[in-house]
């Protein structure tokens, strides 16, 4: 290892303790007291929530044979960093725009939701970036979520709880279009790939997921909570069936496959995230469940086959099927569920119509021009990008304590 | 692979679709609006439950060398499957009998915790058989427990939540039914073994269900949940110890057996699952757990050299060691205790040792009967029974990635 | 294996059999009846501990490579077993002080709470001890905590709440002080080591505990639960950041130590929990937390290379660092907060610096005293001292199924 590269090594050291002074100083002028004797939020669904974000999609990303140290360490550095920086980012924009604050456990937790945008977003570049640029992607997206959030809610007055549920169509745009600016690992590398053993740890995250995932739709929420929780229960049980149904399909044998079901049983959770709280009967949610699923299963087969060498974006954990696709699904179903409620009522229904399709394409553009510039920039010289032959190597980062065999 | 069985692969996917359209157009008119603005179901309470059901089974069920996928996976695609079966079954037989519904989130905890019953079926079977089988034993088995459950509910007027609690009791004793029907595996094969790796990850799932039992004893509880909680910690804290020092007497070198601590632990909450809720003093508690934990090793000692050859029915994960055994116990011991508590009371004390008595006989002869008759069915040439030789074999089924050595 | 050490090894489970009879006997004559229709204790933040206890731990501790059942399996005993004892200590403290009990929910959570310094202990042994060791260590030491406690909130009349908060300190200095007493593995031990394997699955525990953290120092309290649970967040935030921070900087090539991000995310949590529910603002939090992860980065540095020459004393999975170096900072950083606030009421201030390093000097030496003596009583040739060759070796204890390559 040259001098110059543990030069640049120790860069990540001085990044980090530079976050963190001004973290601790920007909490100490923007952070006045709670005195809030009681919260809307329920701390054991809080913990769900935040189980989900630091060990759920930690382990979610360990599908790499070589990555599973960086998956789950780079995982926590980045959700603990981003959590403090969304804090604070709202708390700028609440004392800017001379709004209350919330009480300190809902501003923890909001924060923590608000993460998910970047855990979806390091799947995307999973294995190609280095911590610097981890770090930077991180601050600059999470920034740039809430910005594009209270541009939401000040002119266009969506309220907070669905500008949160943005998260994943936000991560996965925001990611691919900071993808597109890395090369493309060489095709025939063995790194890029899984074994059965960091598949089956993958499949832990998975099912944490899975079971955490009413407790994220319902957690800002103040009315529906019950509804919300049953409601992603019977959409995500549809999308685990509808995910070994396509898988089957989908593939050469008849077998099933891994990466299918990792990625569609949470399909279902993901698209009603905006509609949870708001859905009558269970079947129009075990519908939505059906079709997410679907539309990942096919996009997963699709992009292998025509967006990949027409974009020449490599997405390394999926994101665009698993949680970009059922994201655009759930948009959609929302501003289609609305136009049913309110049909009697024309104009507000135009008026309720634009506004979330508004949002919609705000959050989306946002994320892709905002994607692409934070690419762009991450890929100076000054930044010193991973060499594509060492892509995917959990070595490059980590001490390692013996090199067993087999691992 | 011939094309042959290319074409029954397929049948999984249409069966599965085929399920999920019922399943859809049942809920579409047997499930009217919830208004429930309460419920009598804590959420962090469903939630532990769930997590126990998805991902402590799952992972409880790893200890096959080669089977970790199938095992996770297919106890995920099974308890969904089964939740929306089992509210269907409860929803039906409620609509028929004209009671008024429940609220939808104690209905999906019912349904969650009827699900137990099949989670540890597939424990018998496991590795043996086909999804399709698999599929459609759960949608037999979880409608008959459901049926047997009604009959003890309406004729002899049992309450539901001692009812629910025989989901041990039918989940061991129909499998072992299904599993008589099976061809035995070749003793020699190696792949009916677990390694260190599989071994651990079991018991990564074990604690799971350990630490989450109190919850699934207290979770369908309406008076007592403090006391069910306490009483199954101390059963299950007695068993744990227990397991250990019953391990040692019955190894050859003095030695723990991996195998012994995984079921073992788990009895004592099994046990006094009946009476969690009743039991005064906390010692009595803890002496069940002492008793369950013994039944379990001598079980799993005296099967391994007495019934196994008598009987021939070959038992996977030794489903009638760890939850049958702990469940005929915990049978006898609500009679026994309740005995105790109306001695004086002896015209109610009859009817009330019958009722049970009843209920008790009643859940294992149907297990027995349906389990042998589905056993039968499953056998059919139909169904395309797996070869001996391929029991067992995560790769019948997946797709690896890449067949990594010392996996 | 000769008979001889056959006959020792059913000791064990003799040993555990007197103990349990014991327990039972004692349950049976110290457990009134509980009337406690409600508990200050929340069920699912009690389940928050019970699973850090239980498998965070258990988890945490599987970083050798050959000690992963022993790990997880010996945990779960020592768990149990000094629950109930626990449990007991304290039941007959009250008795003999004629004090009133607590609710039943409530004692075994502060069981469950005390235990951790237990579960903190084996740390420093692991690998070295047999059973029969553990076991005597686990009673020796859990009543010794009890009685220590109960002489600083009778002479002293600290808080319960802060007694509880010294398990930390307590566990790792008497932890070691028995450690002095054995000998030391031979430095050129491959199985004194981790592997990539091993490494990952304590990160597993490990995000375990740090999730679970702010519910443990916060289940006991009765005012400033909320404040308690942020604060503890935001110092395990920064002590996270701190630690990937110092990594870095004390590596040879600038990368990452698994063994230091395992240590020190959680230094936070340990350092606040004296003074979490009494810290105003959030920075005081994320400034404790900061120099409690740098203190244990920089503490398991020089134990390395200066203390453990020194000293003589080996500590495997390096407690002294990573619990307590942490507390010690804490109990300093409570003192000073004290005085900061109490500056304008001088009389009170002393007294209360005065009782608050009283009660920290008592567990101190307390826990070097009787981590000695036990040490000594430990390795008399009664309990048969494992020899060197075998330290950190599960099949000395555990029959395996197979003897896999690779793991």
């Amino acid at each position: 290892m040259s001098s110059n590269y543990r030069n640049f090594r120790n860069n990540v050291a001085w990044l980090l303790l530079f976050l963190e002074a001004v973290f601790i100083a920007l909490f100490y002028y923007l952070f006045s007291n709670d005195d809030a004797s009681r919260s809307s939020i329920s701390y054991p669904v809080f913990q769900d929530v935040s189980h989900m974000v630091i060990f759920g999609f930690g382990f979610f990303l360990t599908v790499l044979r070589r990555y599973g140290f960086s998956s789950t360490g780079f995982n926590l550095l980045i959700i603990v960093l981003g959590v403090q920086c969304s804090i604070l980012t709202e708390g700028l924009l609440l004392s800017f725009f001379q709004m209350e604050n919330e009480d300190v456990l809902k501003r923890v937790t909001k924060a923590v939701v608000s993460m998910t945008a970047v855990a979806i977003s390091t799947g995307a570049v999973l294995g190609k970036t280095n911590p610097v640029q981890l770090i930077l992607m991180t601050v600059v997206e999470i920034i740039v979520f809430h910005m594009s959030s209270w541009i939401s809610s000040i002119f266009l007055q969506v309220p907070d709880s669905i500008n949160m549920m943005h998260v994943h169509l936000f991560g996965a745009y925001f990611s691919l279009a900071v993808s597109s600016r890395f090369s493309e690992p060489s095709p025939s590398s063995e790194k890029n790939a899984s074994t059965p053993k960091s598949d089956l740890l993958s499949m832990l995250g998975t099912l944490f997921l899975w079971v955490f995932w009413p407790s994220f739709n319902s957690v800002l929420l103040v009315d529906g909570k019950r509804k919300a929780i049953y409601n992603t229960y019977f959409a995500l049980a549809v999308s685990a069936v509808t995910a070994f149904m396509l898988s089957i399909l989908t593939t050469k044998d008849g077998k099933f496959k891994m990466t299918h079901i990792h990625s569609a049983v949470l399909a279902g959770g993901i698209t009603v995230g905006y509609t949870a709280h708001s859905i009558e009967y269970p079947w129009i949610a075990m519908i939505l469940g059906l079709l997410s699923s679907a539309i990942t299963i096919l996009g997963s087969y699709c992009s292998q086959r025509c967006l990949k060498p027409a974009f020449k974006i490599h997405d390394t954990a999926g994101v665009h099927f698993t949680f970009g696709l059922p994201a655009v699904l759930g948009a959609l179903a929302h501003v289609v569920l609305l136009v049913i409620k309110n049909w009697a009522d024309s104009p507000r229904l135009g008026y309720l119509v634009m506004i979330h399709i508004g949002t919609f394409c705000l959050t989306f553009s946002v994320a892709l021009v905002t994607g692409f510039i934070t690419g762009l920039i991450l890929n100076l010289k000054l930044f010193k990008t991973v060499p594509v032959s060492k892509y995917f190597e959990d070595q490059f980062y980590w001490e390692f304590p013996h090199l067993a065999v087999g691992f």
